[in-house]
Formats: C-alpha cells, sequence, structure tokens
C-alpha cells in the first residue's frame, strides 16, 4: 500500500507516518511546514521508503502529482488553533474547509478512493447528551474550528456519494504524547519553567476532557481502516474516562515537585468557543477490538516527560 | 430597518424583496444575475426605497460597501442547481459555503448583527427519521450540495458564538410558486409543450417530498424572524403533507388536459445525491403560529399557471 500523508510533520502526523512506515510500501508525507517541525520527520526520513514533500495543501497541482500511485490518504493538515480562531476568522475556513476539498478534488482527479480524516470532538457544539456518540441531536457549531470540521466531514460524505470514495472520519478528543506542544500541559510547564511558584489557569480549572494518548490514538485509525466497511465511516477517538484540567494540574505539579499558587481566569471555560466538556462515547471504535493503553494520567506524564527533554519546543513556539 | 437581500433577483429572493419592501425603511437587493432574472426585480425597482447592488457575493469589497448601515441581512444568493453538483464539484463550495464567510465577514467589518439564512432539508442527508425533525441525529451529507449548506450553517453558528450574531436558519424543502424554473413542474411543462404525447419522469416517480408555496415559506420567514429569540434559531420549513412526484405529475397532466405516456428513468430517485423523501418535522416553525395557506396541489398549479403565462422563463434558461 501507497500511502499519503498531509501533516506529516505534525504531532500527530509524524507518530502517523513512522507507524505507516512499518509496513507500508511508500509513505508520501505532504506538509508546508507552517506548524509542523523538521526534527518530528528525523525517524521517518532514516527510511527509503520515505518521500518527502514540501508544500502547502492548497497547491492543487503539487498535491496532484504527489498523488499519483498512492492508494490511500491520511489527511491531518489543518490549521489546529481552536482557541484564536476569532483573531483570524478565514484561517480555519482555508485550512481545513478549503484544503480537504483540495484533497477530495485531488484523489477524484488520480483515482485515490480511501480516506482517512482527523475531524475533533469539537463538531458536537455545546453537546446535550454527554457521553455525546456519533449520532447525537443535529448540532450547532460554536467555534470556527469546529465549523470547519464539520465542513470537511460534509465534503468527505458528499464525495463519496458522488464518486465512490470510502472514508474513515476520527473525531479525536484532545490528543496528549511525545511532540504535542499545546494545550494546557505545555502551557503550565511553560509558565512554571520561568516562575515556578505561581500559575495562571484559564477559566475556573473544571474543563473537562477525556485525552487521550497519541500512540492509542493512531491504534484506533489503524483498526477502524482495518475492519470498518461501510463508505462513510465515523468515529469518536477518547478516553471512556476524562479529567478536570485541575487534576491534570495535580498530577503535572506533584511530578515537578512543585506547589505554585493557582489563579483562576475565571468563567467555565478557557475562551469564546471552548466547549468546557468534551466527553465521547466511543462504543462504536471499541467494539471494533480497540483500546486505549495509557491512562489519561499517563498521557499526561508522557507529555510532560517529552517537554523536559525536550524544551526547545517550547522556546519555538 | 434596513434590509440587504443576496440573490434579490433569485426565485425565492425576489418574493421576499417585495415583501419586505411593503414595511422596510430601505432594501438593498444583492444579486449577480448569474441565475437571477431582471424581470423578477420589475416590481421591487419601482419602489423608492429598494437599491439594487449588481455584483457577486464573493466581491467583499463591494458586499461590504453595501452593507453600511443595514440592520439585517437575508443571505439567500446560492448555487441552488442541487442535481449537477458531481460535474462541477467546487461550484457549491465557492458559492455557498465560502460566499456565506464572505458574508459573515462581511456583516462583522460593518457591525451588521443579524442574518437570515436559507439552508436546506438537503443536510439532513438520508435521514433516519421521517418526518426528520431540527435535531435529527447528526446526519452523514450525500450531495456537494447538501455539504456546502450544512457548511454554511455552521459557519453562521460560529459567528454567533464568536461575533455576537443572532441568526435565523430555515432548512427548506422545495419551493413552489409563481417564478420557480427549474425542478419537476418546469420540466415536465417543458416536456410537453414540445411533445404532449410523452413524458420522462426521472427515477421511478415515488420520490416524495412536502414542498411548499413560496409565500408560505416567506409568511414562515418573516415569523420566525419577528418571533424566535436565541441567538441561533433553525427552523424546518414545509408542507406537513408531502406528495410524490407521480401525483403531481397526475395534477400536471389533469390541468393540462394531456395523457401522455410516462417512461420513468427508473431507480428509487432522480440523480446521484437525490434524496428520494424529504419530509419534515415542522412542529417547531409551527408553535410560533405559522402555517402554510395553500396545499401541495395548489402550490403545484399555481407554478403551472405561472409557467404557461410566462413560457419565455422556459426557453430563456
Amino acid at each position: 500500500m501507497r500511502y499519503l500523508v498531509t501533516g506529516c510533520s505534525g504531532f500527530i502526523g509524524s507518530a502517523l507516518t513512522e507507524r505507516l512506515l512499518s509496513h507500508a510500501d511508500e509513505v508520501v508525507g505532504y506538509d508546508n511546514f507552517s506548524t509542523g517541525r523538521e526534527e518530528f520527520l528525523l525517524a521517518a526520513r532514516a527510511h527509503t521508503r520515505f518521500r518527502l514533500v514540501r508544500a502547502d495543501v492548497l497547491d492543487a497541482a503539487t498535491l496532484g502529482e504527489s498523488m499519483r500511485g498512492v492508494d490511500f490518504v491520511y489527511h491531518l493538515a489543518a490549521n489546529a488553533d481552536v482557541r484564536f480562531g476569532p483573531e483570524h476568522p478565514r484561517t480555519d475556513l482555508e485550512q481545513n474547509t478549503i484544503a480537504t476539498h483540495t484533497v477530495l478534488e485531488a484523489m477524484r482527479q488520480n483515482g485515490v478512493r480511501r480516506i482517512a480524516f482527523t475531524s475533533s470532538g469539537s463538531v458536537y457544539g455545546e453537546a446535550s447528551i454527554v457521553p455525546t456518540p456519533e449520532d447525537a441531536p443535529f448540532p450547532i457549531q460554536t467555534s470556527l474550528y469546529g465549523a470547519s470540521k464539520v465542513a470537511g466531514e460534509g465534503l468527505i460524505g458528499a464525495y463519496c456519494a458522488a464518486f465512490g470514495l470510502q472514508a474513515f472520519i476520527f473525531r479525536l478528543v484532545s490528543i496528549l504524547g511525545e511532540r504535542y506542544t499545546h494545550g494546557h500541559i505545555a502551557d503550565f510547564y511553560r509558565q512554571l519553567r520561568r516562575e515556578p511558584r505561581a500559575l495562571h489557569v484559564l477559566g475556573n480549572g473544571r474543563q473537562r476532557k477525556s485525552y487521550l494518548y497519541v500512540q492509542d490514538c493512531i491504534d484506533a485509525m489503524l483498526v477502524a481502516v482495518e475492519r470498518a466497511r461501510d463508505a462513510v465511516n465515523i468515529f469518536n477517538v477518547g478516553c471512556e474516562s476524562s479529567c478536570e484540567v485541575r487534576e491534570s494540574l495535580g498530577w503535572i505539579c506533584a511530578a515537578l515537585g512543585l506547589s505554585p499558587r493557582i489563579e483562576y481566569g475565571g468563567g467555565d471555560r478557557g475562551w469564546v468557543g471552548d466547549n468546557p466538556i468534551i466527553v465521547l462515547d466511543t462504543s462504536r471504535i471499541r467494539a471494533l477490538g480497540w483500546k486505549p493503553r495509557l491512562t489519561i494520567r499517563e498521557g499526561v506524564l508522557a507529555t510532560l516527560d517529552y517537554l523536559k527533554a525536550n524544551p526547545a519546543v517550547l522556546d519555538a513556539r
């Protein structure tokens, strides 16, 4: 099998690329390095079966050329910055929605029939059912990021119906682990390195999410692609349990041996469009035989260990 | 109140514009006349409180200028050609999704806070619940048109959350009536004018939809805008009853005094992405006091009468 991975130098993309290289005939990595990092690809680039294309997903010509002979596309490239969406209200539209259309068109024009897409639990908006199942009531979008992902899902569904593609759509919770340089763990660690006695927390610290370790996330994707059979296969991917930000904060401080003074920003969410509770019903993916190997606490501590060993990734941001 | 109506020279847009002019301080009509028609605006242009802007919705500069001083936007401009989506797979993305973003950005930049948007019952894909309520299970999109409308809804929801807009989203069934030049009535009438003894029908004629008369549709929109109070108000708009294409065919032939030989194209749908059953649960809009005044049969015959009196609209297509 020949794969193309968009966003191959990102947090999840680089880990997926390495996993695919263990059995693929070829992996074409595609990235514009706008947020991806060269060093995340060091292991992949040691493989002869890896080929890197440095280009933007919106560059339809280069993307089309790169897809020749490809059997399967993992479309992970995206603007993943949820929080600052309102400061640049066209970014999610371009880098997520229009980019996904560009990927689908390149696939159609090159006869590539199968796609996996990293969507997000944020497509549920403020869900009325928690844990939220894939067939939850038709949600109202509450963030530009979620809106761009639901638009991407819609395009994929329509291409499957019109052009006979098969799709695997993954609605991910927050993913943690090695190479994760965003989110609350990086934020807390960055603050505590600068000032170990004080920590500012967005919201009231009670935001609750079912974080998942990155290798468990990739396991879920690979299991689904191998076993799911519908034209459009949609899976929530996350831990069954969940934790509040302040619990995670406790694990982080204990691991660092710190007892900082905590200042909460207040309100029930970190920012406008931040859903304070994202806990997904994952029984559909579990029914395929998948389950996570790491607990949320283990995932948080793995992320922290990575940041401690690689502090440069925080400075570079 | 000062209104801006995108798609003001279209089938629904021109009828809405006339209705708004009965009480508005000003209506700015905005259209690129790609599918709209000059003659549909004759009545509107007789009003001194009507101002026409000939431009594309994707022309952000002109749209922004046109929005100065506007209180409320009715965003109706769209590619409404559902059937031929797969032949031009970027059209719905550009004219519906990206265009809706352009409208929202122009509103944000000009401090316009309220928007009504004509979405579609096709956002439900192949609904598992019929009649389909607004909070039906999260659907999988089956047409590029539906995907573009669900993307537009998502953008509107996100803008409401991020920037404090108020929105009225109308998921319309097929709308009928004066100035309707698409769909099965125009198709049948065009065929029967050419050859009164034979009629070709797409699919098996059993496609079932809850068609609505255009003035009843506009009543629903005006009632909702006046009475609904949420930030994001979503309403199905359609008849409670429904009819099959072959029933409508019977009414049309009887009205024309014809008994053509009917050839069915076969299959359960008219084309790829055509949902054979679109019947919406309209209890939400009915709870606001709205109900349609015309039956489906009356709406079909009103459309036919219009086409008989204005055959030039068929030739022009």
